[in-house]
């Protein structure tokens, strides 16, 4: 194997952020640069801890973790926790994190560790909204150019969304830096619903995980059982969407992963679409592509990888 | 047979307008009361001259036809030549109609038809833009408590759009009219491109229509080979969805289709999303109840039913 | 003089419609063809009616009166019963009308009018929402070249709205009928609440049409007195604005007005500026002009002619 | 005289944001805790810079001077050399600035300085594009209920845009941060084009102000002179809207200015109308009344202030 991918994630953990970290933080693949908090799934000061108390069940203490933005661009921050419970990482008991929250704000941590490496290095994995990314755009467009590409869980659209009909969650909480991001000119990779609501949470894959025995793997169930529910219910399936960790599954194993490189545009004009990742997905309009849709997935595939990987935690 | 159920047809043939024209008068369980025209897949010179020559071809030259609006509420008439070439009826070589076109303005029979009918009696069929009701709901709101329902060709969601990516043709072409008829209170059925989508016109299907060696079967398998290329091109499937027939084909077996009840609303807001039908399938918001939305289709029981009834012609 | 011009007045009266159409029965130069009434200021059934009775009121029981929308095109109706009263006509006490309602549409009465007379010959003079003129308009769009120009009193600009912070009443009603209108190529004369504002019904103003004598004079003043309060005690000054009659002196002396050619654009794409007329008053962008919009009058020679004008009836 | 009242002036200089910093620098009254710059009329290179050479045109070096965003938060940057000249300063030659541009980012420096005093203590005077504030605000909302008081120019409504038709420029160039801005609780005060565009800069006022000899007068005049050019021929007037300054002399002489509490909205969602201030002067929606909104000014007295002032430097 050569030298691992720099990557850093972004995040607003919820479980199933925590189940992307784990699986990353698995991976020797991956070198994770650093963790950067959002407020979305619930406020930051628990996305932030969730992320501390993610790397401290992985065993990683030593991993970076910065708070970053405590609400969105332009509106008022809204949370799931109908999904996610109180705490968003309701399931589990998990001990208080230790390790410390990094001083620097995430926003200035992007920046200055995207300028300070060669571009192309750095690949970002986001997992929540867009708003710690934007505001390092506006802060320092420089960064642009030296991304490699931007990995994100965000957006749907045959499938519709999962806050309104048309939006889901990541996006709608900060439409106005999802569009920033999308109108950057940075290579994206985006998982939307229509991918990740093929990644069920079954009953036998989460078992597959309790029986892996460990700490980790435990608690991974029984994040995914209290998070599954809001969408079984919802949805009437067994399982639920296993969003976030195919942004990670993608860096590991992108060939369990089809899509379309097509034109992407974020709606922040009228409330009814609010939030909408509008998708030109049979080429209808010169809108330039702009990222690589994903829409469908090897789910046995997936499931195999991040059952592997957190069997070595 | 009790009765025949009285239903007036609004339409802008089109060739799959034109198929389900045929249904309509070959089914004796349907009275139709005339035939409204409108500006939509070609202009409105040709659409109430192809109405006309669909009824000739069904051997049915009585059928009230009526030219109805030219252009849409607000925005600029939009056609889609493209797909159904430059007479709307292209594949077929039907003559020019013999049948007069009626005098009154379609707008004009819409409002008095239903006027002099108990309230209750009367079913709309619209296969086009919604120009016609909604300027007939404007010049006489009186007229909606009295429609029994409309079932309605327009509107996409799962699958998105067929002109943009978000909006479906007919509703895209008159938004400000499908928003009128949303918000009017009648009941509606909905057949969104989800269904359609799921209704094509294969090689097979195709060949049993022309199999019928009548004039009416020769004519619509050589109208739905000319139809049916756009979409295959595009999608890359055998054969092309069969719209419109489904908006008569759910008076006649109603157990055909699968749907659910919900609030539809209509984007007339902003460019990128105009005319999308943006519907709430999990009734994440508070938005009334409006319209009865199809999202699946017994597809064989409907080719079975379309054929056996052109067979009739 | 010569031959008399032509015109048809399209209005929701309204005591300051009933002006205007008082000002334009009193004079010789202008030859009412017809009068169609619109839902605008109180509701169809009695913005006819008032009609009806002003026509009355100015000994003319033979001028044509004919109802039209009863709602906007595509938003609930908006009535201003809180400026007119209950009646639209509050103030002076009229009688009911003898005169007939006319049979026909007003739309239809516009279209047939308009396409029995040579282009050019028939000025729109419209004094409420746009939508009788709109509907017009999409019913038969070959009515746009035959119209001489349409001279409204809508809009507004530098003096803002009367009903929204941007927005002025008569547009706010109809947006969507508006917009039709201002993209018509119709040549626009507009009389926005910047130059209606400057004709302000001073107690000496309403004290001299009082002291005509005349039951029409009588009459006046008391509507004027009626119709000022809203506005005097909402922006302090003495007298309320006379915005209507404007459009029927600029028809008898234009002179009495200032304006400019530019483009007026109609938002209708947000709530929160729904219904503003955007007047590129300074051509700042490339938007073609499409209309002469008043900001100045004299408005002491603008009631000196009214007033002499009313002293006829 | 008591304390001298701590403000930080935001600023994209802009001959008349000079005017205004040289007006602050001269004045006792006010301690400029610094000054933070900002893209708008020329890009950030050229801002901070303009800033600096003011700086030590006032004689005062020891200014600290911050860069701030060098992009809009969520649209692209519009500039305006056509009015203000190439370099921003077009007009007087002003040496390069010796004194140095601080490290931090202008952002950084409202964050720390607002936390680091006293609730109350510190009023923002922003003569631009609201980008650094409202950057501020989403990285700590705790700053909002620390700051005295927003003392503003931009926005306009009954004089129009200035940009568009309905926008002025510097809510123009990042409409979404102002918005952050007035829905932030925060106590403003809005100098629109209302009220600058009654502070012209008439050939006396500026002889005048070239007539103080001194070396900052004569560079005031030289500015003046180009600046006041654009509206010049635009507008047909003597002299130029003196926009800026108007901000720092209500700080010192409050009474020269007459206004309104009412609600000031800012349009995001329409392209027509993007940027607008909605001011809500008459009262007529139920909005809540966030900013003091100024519509008339003591011109004469202006002046006198503003030369009086410079004549000290």
């Amino acid at each position: 194997m050569g030298q691992a991918r720099k990557i850093i994630v972004d995040t607003d953990p919820g479980q199933d952020d925590a189940v992307a970290i784990l699986l990353a933080l698995a991976s020797p693949e991956l070198d994770v640069l650093g963790v950067t908090a959002v407020a979305g799934n619930v406020p930051l000061a628990l996305t932030e801890k969730n992320a501390r108390k993610i790397c401290e069940l992985a065993g990683r203490p030593e991993i970076k973790v910065y708070a970053g933005a405590i609400r969105p661009m332009v509106r008022k921050l809204v949370t799931a926790e109908e999904v996610h419970g109180k705490t968003g990482l309701d399931g589990p008991d998990l001990p208080e994190p230790q390790m410390p929250l990094m001083e620097a704000h995430a926003v200035d941590f992007l920046v200055d560790t995207l300028m300070a490496h060669e571009a192309g290095e750095i690949t970002l994995c986001t997992l929540g909204p867009l708003t710690n990314v934007a505001l390092a755009l506006v802060r320092e467009p420089k960064i642009a150019p030296r991304i490699k590409e931007i990995v994100m869980m965000g957006g749907g659209f045959f499938e519709g969304g999962n806050v309104t009909p048309t939006a889901e969650f990541n996006i709608y909480v900060d439409p106005h830096a999802a569009d920033v991001v999308f109108r950057s000119g940075i290579p994206i990779v985006m998982m939307p619903l229509d991918v990740t609501h093929k990644a069920l949470t079954t009953e036998k894959r989460v078992a597959a995980i309790r029986n892996l025995g460990t700490r980790a793997g435990i608690a991974t169930a029984e994040m995914l059982e209290f998070f599954e529910r809001f969408d079984e219910v919802k949805y009437g399936v067994d399982g639920g969407p296993l969003h976030d960790p195919c942004v990670i599954a993608y860096l590991l194993e992108p060939n369990l992963f089809q899509g379309r490189t097509c034109n992407v545009s974020v709606e922040t004009g009228s409330e009814l679409t609010m939030g909408m990742t509008v998708i030109d997905w049979w080429g209808v309009t010169d809108r330039p592509k702009n990222a690589l849709v994903m829409r469908d997935v090897n789910h046995d595939g997936f499931f195999a990888l991040l059952t592997e990987r957190l069997g070595r935690l």
